[in-house]
């Protein structure tokens, strides 16, 4: 079967199984040579690249739906934490991506997408290619510019970035990307990557050791070049307590 | 034409018009004598309140719609900001509800509901009431707990607030409530509003006034009993660049 006929042959099992003209889109963040990177699906159809989204069971609940989603379109299990950050519903935004087949194709209907973003350690990810893929994998950002992604899917990764950018502005999230143990540089690289811009040294260690959330280890990574740098990891309880009430207080 | 007839009624036109499955809802917060108040509505049908929310036309900008909505059935004209903060997709959230009609009732379907929320200042809004609604009304949310809501509506005005509160830590929104000139005490009387807990006076004076977005005036409100205090406006620049990027930065 090519890819147009499994197309056709699951819209008529889509048209039983889904809730029509609504899916969802989870974009998965990872961080690797300090930089981020995107979870992508290459179609075979049209050989586009896409979020691996889908649809929505007519009797699942929605959040039960994006962790099915992830897993059988990118094989990503054990899903932490994925936040829904916006809703795209301009009536014409998947316009043309399945222009050979006609108006009754479940796919090709208007769609309304549910936006999420997550963030994982690509290492300790095993991905999978679902039946409509040619390949399921991690893109960097700087490459976006270069590849075709269906729809507004591109949009949607941008957006992804910024909601990113603001949570992290009050929440510590993105450090279960680093080992137990890090050092300070390490944590600015992440920091860097997410914010998409260089910061002060001397500024970023003062603000992240204000927060009260690192705990300095007796010991120091060895092996550079340079004097070995102190180790810290998190302090457990600060850090949960930060994940729950932000780090901004009034 | 009784509450029942005409929900029977419209079910056959929201069939024709309407995408099935989705709905919005969106949670307007006024501030007044102090305190935070929300936009309900009192349907005729079982008396209870509910959020002025509706559906999606198939072919119309989801932003659209629920500018629409909020017209329709509030009479809210001229929506400034509203923001989507969350999607309420359990199942069986809006179940027993509907309980007068069978399934066939397009009302009476599952609903997926995209929330959203906005400030506006209540004196500013000529509230109106549709075919539904008994009644329109601010209810300051130290009400809430007396009045009942259907289906999972008070929920949704709880993460709502939640969403403001995440907000106001790192945008300064919420200052369209305030009067041109305001006294520092006034800003501070919002932010404990929106935040639900008393401030140190010291502490919210000296974070505010270090944003950089408030203009001190060269003049005072007269005709209380005490010193009378400065008055203030917002830097219009600085105000509007940390709406755009936030209060903090790294």
């Amino acid at each position: 079967m090519d890819s147009k006929e499994l197309i056709l042959k699951r819209s008529e099992e889509n048209k039983q199984l889904y809730i029509p003209n609504l899916s969802a889109d989870p974009v998965i963040f990872g961080f690797d040579q300090n930089e981020l990177k995107v979870l992508l699906v290459k179609m075979n159809y049209r050989k586009m690249w896409i979020l691996p989204g889908g649809y929505i069971k007519k009797d699942e609940d929605l959040n039960d739906a994006v962790v099915r989603i992830l897993k059988e379109r990118a094989g990503v299990n054990a899903v932490s934490y994925l936040e829904e950050f916006a809703v795209f519903g301009k009536k014409n935004r998947s316009e043309g991506y399945f222009e050979d087949f006609d108006e009754t194709l479940f796919q090709k209907q208007r769609f309304i997408t549910i936006g999420y973003y997550a963030l994982f350690n690509p290492s300790k990810i095993d991905l999978a290619t679902d039946e409509f893929s040619e390949s399921c994998e991690w893109i960097y950002l700087s490459q976006l510019p270069e590849i075709e992604m269906a729809m507004d899917h591109k949009e949607i990764v941008e957006k992804a970035l910024l909601a990113l950018r603001e949570k992290i502005s009050i929440k510590p999230i993105g450090f279960n990307l680093l080992p137990e143990k890090f050092t300070l540089s390490e944590l600015q690289k992440l920091y860097e990557a997410i914010l998409g811009k260089e910061l002060n040294r001397g500024n970023f260690y003062r603000k992240i050791k204000n927060l009260g959330i690192l705990r300095k280890l007796d010991e120091q990574r060895r092996g550079g070049a340079h004097k070995a740098p102190d180790l810290y990891s998190f302090d457990e309880e600060n850090y949960n307590k930060a994940l729950e009430n932000g780090l901004t207080s009034w």
